[in-house]
């Protein structure tokens, strides 16, 4: 079993009731990978029985920090129809009736229609011509993941927050909407490449579109996505960062956007 | 009274839950123009005794068209911090115990920091310079509006799904939250700047991430915003947007996404 599996497991307690466990893999500073906490809400929307079509939409608020051990997601799908299903999801741990964090959903049946992709991905080289990025070396989830930067220096004032960036995991697994997921907040924070020194930081909310269903996701296999990221404004202690995904052939797998907290 | 502070009024039940109506004047086609939606789901919020700070972030799924009449909001802080608050709204309507709308939010209180707007508006006209834009003469709620475009064509092949708009309150009124909430739904879906037919949409998604706190969004008045949006892909029957909100004196107001539904 892959690490990233193992990492998000779920058992069912029925009714809609998951148990889970923080994985020491994924482990951030001082709670979970974000990236962790928002696939392991997704997975419990994706692994229940009443679920109809894959995932279109997530957002993922996150309240408070998770602290190590064993916590308990209750997902619930709030309204559906033939081809769309509207989830809601909480995220808590022990006594407190509290969420730590929640996420909202919308699943939906793809279809065949008019296509059109109008943003096009940065001409950047192969994976394997750039080298692969530890950013801290005490850090283990980075660890977990192949990520090689194209663009953008880390603890620099660089002139932009854009960066380009591959990324798999590190052992290799196939895409699916889980590791998509959890790749979408892999990105630098985007204050590190405006400022030269580091600052204490917290993903806030993370939002994500899903451009492409289950077929053209597992087409990308394991072959490293390309990342592109960038930030609009930094102000009175929060910043965006709005980021797209692109898999093989120039597919655009997800779009992505979150607001982080940060201290100076 | 103005007529959208008539139109998201609510009249609190008490224990979070809120009664409303449904307004003529903010009518789409089969149910509310998004954006008043959206409003009324953030009223609830801002006029929740427990409210903390200001909103910060916003997200509603449009999960059923609501008729017309009167609604239910249910709006519940689900964590608070010193600095925070995590919320969770639905709206009901009669008997009908599945949400039709379903919103979260996180409330915020913003502080001195060091700050930086990396994003730039588009060098164009004043709103005075271009003319009024009615798009759907049956349609009401864009004559609540006085929208002006100054790059794109309704219903034409345009190369780009990217317009430059600016838009107030046809009744000038001093720009708050929930005015830009609905602002923030306000532009032509992304697909009738790339087909030159008409085709069904329905917003599926809207995210919104404010920039600007109590103070900035009040210096703004009843000044025109200047909406900038565009779209990423169009794919098996869902395309997006992303969209920018810029206030006087190059001011970020807000970034907003969002997933549409469409037929071909």
């Amino acid at each position: 079993m892959h690490p990233f599996d193992q990492a998000i497991a779920l058992q069912s307690l029925g009714g809609g009731l998951f148990q889970g466990h923080t994985s020491e893999r994924y482990w951030n500073f001082v709670s979970p990978f974000g990236g962790f906490t928002a696939a392991v809400l997704l997975n419990a929307m994706l692994r229940s029985p009443e679920r109809i079509g894959d995932p279109l939409t997530l957002t993922v608020n996150y309240a408070a920090p998770i602290q190590e051990g064993a916590f308990a997601v209750a997902a619930q799908p709030l309204r559906s129809t033939r081809t769309t299903q509207h989830w809601a999801a909480q995220l808590t741990q022990a006594d407190d009736p509290q969420p730590l964090a929640t996420a909202v959903s919308v699943f939906a049946v793809r279809r065949t229609t008019w296509n059109l992709t109008e943003a096009t991905p940065p001409d950047v080289g192969r994976p394997d011509d750039s080298e692969q990025y530890l950013p801290f070396p005490n850090l283990r989830w980075p660890t977990m993941y192949d990520m090689r930067y194209v663009r953008g220096e880390l603890a620099a004032e660089n002139s932009d927050s854009l960066t380009y960036s591959w990324i798999r995991d590190a052992q290799p697994r196939g895409l699916d909407y889980a590791s998509l997921t959890a790749i979408c907040d892999a990105f630098f924070p985007r204050i590190f490449l405006r400022r030269a020194h580091l600052v204490p930081i917290g993903t806030v909310s993370l939002n994500i579109y899903f451009h492409a269903d289950d077929t053209t996701m597992s087409e990308q296999g394991t072959d490293a996505v390309l990342a592109v990221a960038r930030a609009n404004v930094f102000s009175q202690g929060y910043f965006d960062q709005e980021g797209q995904v692109w898999g093989r052939n120039r597919q655009l797998l997800a779009t992505t956007h979150q607001v982080v907290w940060y201290k100076e």
